[in-house]
């Protein structure tokens, strides 16, 4: 080594200012990572399918004053007056079983989502493989997704299940009928997206605390909407619940969950939910995903002092490599 | 709408308990996605490259009790005894160079790491177009990643730019002869790492502060080694510094920057390095991305009360959107 020293200190060139310009030999590449992220949860693999962004209006936001929004923003650096905000879907390959956990925003609200297919198919998977589709509730950012541009069923395999109360709010002639004029679009998306899957038989409901294939149970989260349902994702004794839109600003509901939002059908109740699944997520330290966190939107919620909380993502891992345990 | 929703209520079909068991159309697909994430800054490309992930005991970090620590590490649920650590290269596309800013580990740490060049093909770029390699330092889990397999320049076209500190120190024999036995393995990994670059007449040194490309310039950030060095990226008004080994333990440093890691060659240095450029990036809002940050390792340093920090990483943005400021 001591002779090699002496050479490379000799040989070694001084640098000084600028090299000459030479163009870069290769344009920006421009493509941005496919979106979708892996882990294991036991024996399943969990994939999170991107599905694009939408921007949020601050001003959808309720329970709240503007310095303290602003304040809160500030800290995460999210944007203000609109929120990045991430669409996010989940397959979960149980070995018996393809599911789908919602289904993405298709174009319904703009061209930065409804990229669920295409990311799917670069994480490796066809829709049609999928045999189970499970919808945490009927907004159409969740199941505009279900059909293709032409309106057929995008998924011709898969049973699609949503639960009950959320089946008979959104497709009720009365409801929708009673509804003010601007939550009709509403329900002509869910209507809409359910309508191709009724007529084929796909289309099935469930009641809250069913277990819908081994290892995935519909758990009753009310308050986003009548019927907004968690599953609670199981596999040797590992657990994540994929909590669908208990959180909407991450930057602003994790540390005040009293924050709620426009979309609330009933915002007392959504606020009580998110409290009581917060507090049972920090205590049990589960694995939680959501469809509105940044994505992958899987991690895990502290606790911050009572009542207050913080997100915190997982680290990218490769698959097959051990976890933070080891 | 109206008749529709008759329709559909009628037919919607009551599900109970578990599907009929069907085996999953497709095997789980094992792979990780490709580890590369893009971020536009100003004109230029900036591409996080992922090498690979360390494992480091908490045994190494200094200034701390262990009931501080494992409380640090359990709020980010990072696990102990020993730490879940990426080893991150950025490569930036000015329009007019393409640098990459240091080169991984290759295999000198073990099979997890070693990826840059993988993660730099998928994401679109081959090591031949490099045209100016940048070091932060010399240690192996930086440069290890210039040589091929065989030992030979794994970027034949690229300037080889690291501060005249840097190699000074690591190149000469004098202190490599003088260093303690447990140190003398990182001289080597240097060496070699430089040893085919010198030959070649491609390896340069430069002064601190010099601009190494138009939009690049040398920062001097001492203390983890003599010549440690953080890159000052600018395009277009938009800033990021890349500043390498500031922080190894993100659970635990940006809290507290007063603790130190076994690897910093001058602890005290270190801390007031750490602490100096934190308060700047917090108090400028900069980017910053850093070689040991959970990957893609870019975000930004927030203040939490005097002396104490919290990282905040960016959220998952697809190119050409506009950005959280829409």
């Amino acid at each position: 080594m001591r002779s090699i020293s002496r050479i490379l200190l000799l040989t070694a060139a001084f640098f000084l200012g600028p090299l000459v310009a030479v163009h870069a030999q290769a344009p920006p590449a421009l493509t941005q990572v496919p979106g979708y992220y892996r882990i294991q949860l036991g024996q399943f693999e969990i994939t999170a399918i991107y599905d694009g962004t939408i921007y949020l209006k601050t001003k959808l936001l309720h329970n709240t004053k503007p310095e303290d929004l602003d304040r809160l923003l500030a800290r995460m650096f999210v944007g203000t007056p609109a929120m990045q905000t991430a669409v996010n879907a989940y397959l979960i390959n149980t070995g018996e079983h393809l599911v789908l956990v919602d289904a993405g925003a298709a174009k319904l609200f703009g061209p930065n989502l409804g990229h669920v297919v295409d990311n799917m198919t670069a994480s490796g998977y066809d829709p049609a493989q999928i045999d189970t589709v499970i919808i945490t509730h009927m907004h159409g950012d969740h199941v505009g997704g279900l059909r293709d541009q032409e309106g057929k069923p995008l998924f011709p395999q898969a049973a699609i299940l949503v639960s009950q109360a959320e089946n008979d709010y959104w497709l009720s002639e009365k409801t929708a009928a009673a509804a003010p004029e601007e939550a009709r679009p509403f329900f002509k998306m869910a209507h809409d997206a359910a309508a191709p899957y009724l007529t084929t038989g796909q289309w099935k409901t469930f009641v809250e605390g069913a277990v819908l294939v081994p290892g995935i149970k519909a758990v009753k989260a009310p308050g986003h909407t009548p019927g907004h349902t968690a599953y609670a994702v199981e596999s040797a004794g590992q657990k994540l619940l994929i909590w669908g839109d208990i959180v909407h600003a991450h930057a602003v509901q994790f540390a005040k969950p009293d924050i709620s939002i426009d979309f609330d059908t009933d915002q007392k109740q959504a606020i009580v939910t998110r409290k009581a699944i917060m507090q049972e997520m920090a205590a049990s330290q589960s694995l939680v995903a959501g469809m509105h966190l940044p994505f992958p939107g899987i991690g895990h919620v502290r606790a911050e002092g009572k009542g207050h909380y913080a997100w915190v993502p997982v680290e990218f891992t490769p698959l097959g490599q051990a976890d933070t345990k080891k």
